[in-house]
């Protein structure tokens, strides 16, 4: 299938889809037209066709797309007919919270290991996972096949850690560390930065005060 | 100031100025070419140019921008100069996460309560907040002025609670449950889902392979 040109835009777009469809798929709908889709997920019908064309186009004209269908071929898009391997580095509460959130288990996404520097965290359980020093890493990336490291430490040892795994040939970082992690280009990198976030959300609230004293 | 126009796209890229402005400042730069700033984050000159200028221009031509002023008007714009005050709703790991996240109250995002539905949890302490039951949410919000509540919750429970803030006259919410939420328009959302931008990890990580292996 030539998918060469998708934008980042429409890869981001695609998760949502994925859940929408997976809910309709549980509520027992077979089939939904554009327009319903549309009206669920408040984005255009035009939006919804121009994206999904981008793999193939599943809907037939007037007869809506089948659900079961098009939920299966963005899950193998997306890659979860395939099981990924991951690892977690920093034991706080966030890796821990991201270790027990079972729907990222449900999905293909199998937690293999977490990783912490603090000696007192090492050998505690989280889960069924023992805390492992961070000298077992590189060992336990290559022995376990992992694909996906998580980064839940702070910035100030993130580029380090990064680096480690460049060197153990991750293919992945999904990156909690409030720093732009600069990777060779096979290391696909996904940036959560929480407080950017936080900031944004802060600007709109804001934003919207102004506007409504101004008028 | 005029600043009607301002894509989300531009808001969105907000954060990430102020984060290397700080840091700059941090390391006692006083001065920065958009080229420079180009090379540092790794986006154009013209890009730089083009978002700042939304904000009335800092810079002057062949000088540079102030790093220090530059810094405390982005803040300003990003309603960093007041404080906001916060409630979690949700007392699990990753609730305990957020609030216990030192940088958040550095920039004025002051964690004032935390809920929970589960009896165990109620009267536990995280940090120097006690978990309280639910059923106090509404008085505490309008008693604390709370501008900001931040789920941390299930779906399940998600779209209720987000009812009753609405309800609580709250101005914005942080959204970790995986689900989207209606509300009014003057209620700002700031969605983070987690498993979404998992899968465009697991996306762009398969199509990286697809695209080596195709070569």
């Amino acid at each position: 299938m030539e998918r060469k040109e998708i934008s980042q835009a429409v890869i981001s777009r695609l998760p949502r889809y994925y859940r929408y469809l997976g809910e309709l798929r549980d509520d027992g709908v077979e089939r939904i037209s554009s327009q319903e889709l549309s009206k669920k997920m408040q984005v255009t019908a035009s939006q919804i066709r121009q994206d999904l064309n981008h793999f193939g186009g599943f809907g037939q004209q007037g007869y809506g797309y089948n659900v079961e269908y098009l939920y299966v071929e963005i899950a193998k898009i997306l890659g979860l007919d395939q099981e990924h391997n991951l690892i977690v580095i920093g034991a706080g509460n966030l890796g821990q919270a991201l270790l027990n959130y079972s729907n990222f288990s449900r999905r293909g996404f199998i937690f293999k290991g977490i990783f912490d520097h603090n000696p007192k965290l090492q050998g505690t359980k989280i889960g069924e996972l023992e805390v492992r020093p961070m000298e077992e890493m590189s060992a336990f990336i290559t022995k376990n096949n992992i694909d996906i490291a998580v980064l839940t430490i702070p910035k100030t040892g993130a580029v380090k850690v990064a680096e480690k795994l460049v060197e153990c040939n991750i293919r992945a970082i999904w990156n909690f560390a409030h720093v732009d992690l600069h990777v060779p280009e096979w290391v696909q990198v996904e940036n959560v930065h929480l407080s950017d976030s936080l900031m944004k959300l802060s600007y709109n609230s804001s934003r919207y005060q102004d506007i409504k004293n101004a008028k």
